[in-house]
């Protein structure tokens, strides 16, 4: 009987639960959550099998908390466990993580699944979220090799291509794909709200297509911007500067940024042709 | 029979063309186009049903082009047709078309239907399109009583709800919801361009619902962006500053930034209940 422990029963982590039990790759999950509530749910939906009690049956330990709270549950598990054994986390961010590793644990890599829902809790987990996307692994010099390969085979397993990054290049991508994003969506929807006797009857579904992601986890987006902060700076002041070079286009230059206008439509629609 | 003239047989105007047809507002189209190939299109998809090359056969008129192209395109109309032929526009700028018009014919009404897609050309027309969806009227004090009430039937009787605005006020309004976020969207589109070999394996559904907008005309957005100019400049400055004061609480005040997104966040699900 292989164990899984689950730390964390959100969207994600109860995703990787119903996941690693379609695909066989363990017979049970058993969960902890600082929320009971959390706990009851995942038991009700059967997404984990029994409260996790003692770290020391499981055969491998998903980590799936807001990304402030990773490291430190990283070092609580490890140190209850055997070295053998596999720890993994889910989150978005992994340079502050290992920064505040101040030893890798030879057992641990991160993870970052790139796929998720604008949708919360364990009621959004869904067996074949990971099915077709990518999971991004980032191993460090100390990270045991073959643990690095068996949780490759793990994510794959689950239908993800696997990619592996430094931990900081990972952070520098995915501010610009999905952090910034995240970021702007969210003052958009803010903006909007500010002047609502204004937008309230002209809202179409382009925004809200635009604003989607706004929906999501309050805590877990509070923990991203914290821990991306400095590549979230650089890269919107450079957004910015691009945003106000568009607008100089389109007062001074109409074809220039007509043309450009093109390029990147074209470029987006062949996103959706891929 | 009742003649629909249009000018200008894209998306919109095409779509426009198929919803009169289906719901009886008009018998049949006769359409322009400064492209030969968009004529040909729209007649092999029998959204137009002939070339419009006599103004004076119409008993209405859709002036459905990019937006700094509509005030000369109204000035042609009504200098050729009698000036109890409504006419009516589709773009997405209101303000700018008026204050170009030195004198706003009393038969000519500005309206703004809120509906679309980021998909391009005839072949995107939908009969459906206004189904369920907003569309704005901009009289001014000149505009004919009768004619108002006559447009607002017809968006009516296409499924939109009407709804009145002064043009600058339509103009501030979708700056926000639409043409602010669909500039943000070409932005993102493009900084992940330029760092193609970081993100692209990092792409998740966020990014692509979050950019979709981005995919759209080329030349109706260089227009939109040229003719919303001044509100789009005011709005990103004071959407800066959003952004930076965001990211100014993620680095100091934590339980600040969670309850602002908790707030964000249930306002933009509610808006998917409504």
């Amino acid at each position: 009987m292989k164990t899984l422990g689950l730390i964390g029963c959100g969207m994600i982590g109860g995703s990787v639960a119903l996941a690693a039990k379609r695909h066989g790759c363990f017979d049970r999950v058993l969960g902890q959550d600082s929320s009971y509530a959390a706990i009851e749910d995942a038991l009700n939906r059967q997404v984990i099998d029994a409260v996790l009690n003692d770290l020391k049956v499981v055969d491998a330990v998903c980590i799936a908390v807001p990304t402030q709270s990773i490291a430190s549950e990283v070092t609580r598990v490890v140190d209850e466990i055997n070295s053998s054994v596999p720890v993994f986390d889910v989150g978005s961010v992994k340079g502050s993580v290992y920064r505040e590793l101040e030893q890798v644990p030879p057992n641990f890599i991160g993870c970052h699944p790139v796929a998720g829902s604008h949708r919360q809790g364990v009621q959004a987990a869904k067996a074949d979220l990971f099915q077709g996307s990518v999971c991004v692994l980032t191993p460090v010099e100390s990270s045991d090799e073959n643990l690095k390969i068996q949780l490759m085979d793990f994510w794959e397993s689950l239908g993800a291509r696997t990619v592996l990054m430094k931990p900081d290049q990972h952070d520098r991508a995915v501010a610009l794909t999905s952090h910034l994003p995240h970021l702007l969506a969210v003052v958009a929807v803010k903006q909007i709200e500010s002047n609502l006797s204004l937008t309230e009857d002209v809202m179409g579904s382009g925004f809200r297509d635009f604003t989607r992601i706004a929906a999501g986890d309050a805590k877990i987006w509070r923990d991203i911007f914290a821990n991306n902060y400095d590549n979230l700076c650089i890269d919107f002041r450079q957004f910015a500067d691009e945003v106000f070079s568009m607008l100089r286009l389109a007062n001074s230059d109409p074809e220039t940024l007509e043309r450009e206008l093109r390029q990147i439509a074209d470029f987006r629609s062949d996103l959706d042709a891929k």
